[in-house]
């Protein structure tokens, strides 16, 4: 598949940091930033934006904040195309702590929200716009979202100025059938705009719903390295480089990278395919559960688990 | 999904074999047999039937004869509609090894062969419906095969009186373009027959390819249960059976028999999503190369691993 206008935004640090809190090193994220320049990936997003009144430093490492200090030491003075990202949630950041584009290493702040907190995205989403930045709005957990909220929430955002807006399968529940479906309703309610996918691999389905994306004509790719990413984690860079066929993008060096930091990371910290995420994916639920199922000393009966969730899914 | 003509085989003994030389034991098998019968999986593929004049047992375990000893031991006296399988590979096996149906605890055996093979495979395939048998040919590896050749062998199966083929993905190379390319190819040259699935997981494409035969009018899918399955391994039976609305379908056995042996077993041998069958995969190559990577005390370098087999693929 080669359409140039596709875009892969790899995050990676951004994703994967949910897993242990942001705990890498510098040096760490400085290998991610060369192998995916080297790769010719897009965008890296290499944290979120946070405010530091909302979050502490020792229990959060650099990359919840992203200050242009903590940026500053990681990309230093490589020449790339590559453009850097950070994700900013509704409600954990405040209009004044974004600096003007024009004093930060950031391109491009993309904006997280749930469907209801729609309004609140787009002010900060338009705030950014105003002080020189790239934008997207990604709109969360869309399948538990009741249709006609989700079509008000589509009308907000067509009227918007915003020019992204990603499709995210934040549970890991959606299947091809989902993807089109969504896929199809957003490019009818937001004329004009470039669509974005984000996908997570609850079902083995991540990789596979962002071609079905790819396919719906959405441009704007999500992949993690290895797949590194809360839960179950996400589409692989490496299978989505090389799907696509663009000739500027070069799996090599994530191979590189994979083999030098992630298998080693992989042993110690744990995302992928488990269980406990397959029956949160399967049933369309908060993957809250199956991580503290991940996270206990012993997995509880996973039997028993999948009848409780299923028969009485906690209220969220 | 729901369609009443579907029928899952699980071949996790059978595909997990290949990994460690079937050396199951008895009480393994049995609580895999009868997961699988409570949870109304269809046909349970329970190991190879070979000549024991091509091969030891020393080397290999029970489930690569399959003799009718083998399998009284395991199967007893339960009562179930799940039917039991066997796998028959052109070359490995004598037409006088195969009992008649009506001494056998079998009730189906699958031909398995490559393209060029496709005459001793309907020979040996009629051979077991005279003896009593259903019977289907699996044609390997055709993501390598010139178009032209598998035209004139599925002419052959075409003329042939053995009643359900499967499209193989051998590999793990395809994408959901290829099986939609296959599984038209296949449904027009062979009118009258029913059409199987059997797929890899090296990309991750696993379940996702077999969702795509299933739309494509597939009704018969293999699968394993937690991938178990050479290299990459295969679509979960977890998650299939969960996609597949069939209110004959319980997967909770199978989440059972997850955590009580395969999640162990995965502790100790090795299947799924590794870099060296990734690279395989996405390069269209037998995974040996991989499995050879994958069994070496240390990873080779991965980065060169790719180079070499992407610049100088060996022959096979």
């Amino acid at each position: 598949m080669f359409r140039p206008e596709i875009k892969v935004l790899d995050c990676t640090v951004r994703d994967g940091g949910l897993i242990n809190q942001w705990q890498f090193n510098d040096a760490f994220v400085r290998k991610v930033f060369v192998a995916l320049s080297q790769a010719g990936v897009d965008y890296m997003e290499i944290g979120y934006k946070s405010s530091e009144k909302c979050f502490s430093r020792t229990e959060n490492g650099a990359w919840k904040f992203c200050s242009e200090d903590d940026l500053k030491r990681v990309v230093g003075n490589m020449e790339t195309t590559m453009k850097l990202s950070a994700m900013a949630d509704i409600g954990r950041i405040e209009h004044e702590d974004i600096p003007r584009k024009s004093e930060s290493a950031l391109d491009m702040i993309r904006v997280a929200c749930y469907a209801k907190e729609v309004d609140k995205a787009i002010s900060l989403a338009h705030h950014c716009m105003e002080k020189g930045y790239e934008t997207t709005i990604n709109l969360m957990a869309v399948s538990k979202v009741l249709e006609k909220e989700l079509d008000e929430a589509l009308e907000d955002l067509a009227k918007s100025e915003v020019p992204v807006i990603y499709l995210v399968d934040s549970f890991g529940a959606m299947y091809s059938e989902q993807v089109l479906f969504f896929a199809k309703k957003y490019r009818e309610a937001l004329p004009g705009k470039e669509l974005g996918i984000h996908t997570h691999n609850n079902q083995q389905l991540a990789f596979s719903n962002t071609i079905d994306g790819i396919v719906a004509g959405i441009n704007r790719l999500d992949s993690t390295i290895y797949g590194m990413g809360r839960g179950a984690g996400n589409c692989p860079t490496e299978l989505l480089l090389s799907f696509l066929k663009n000739p500027k993008f070069d799996i090599r060096p994530i191979i590189a990278i994979i083999q030098e930091i992630f298998i080693p990371l992989k042993a110690k910290v744990e995302w992928g395919y488990h269980i406990p995420y397959m029956i949160t994916g399967i049933l369309n639920e908060h993957p809250r559960s199956g991580m503290k199922a991940m996270a206990a000393e012993k997995l509880p009966d996973l039997r028993r688990f999948y009848e409780d969730l299923k028969d009485g899914a906690p209220l969220e």
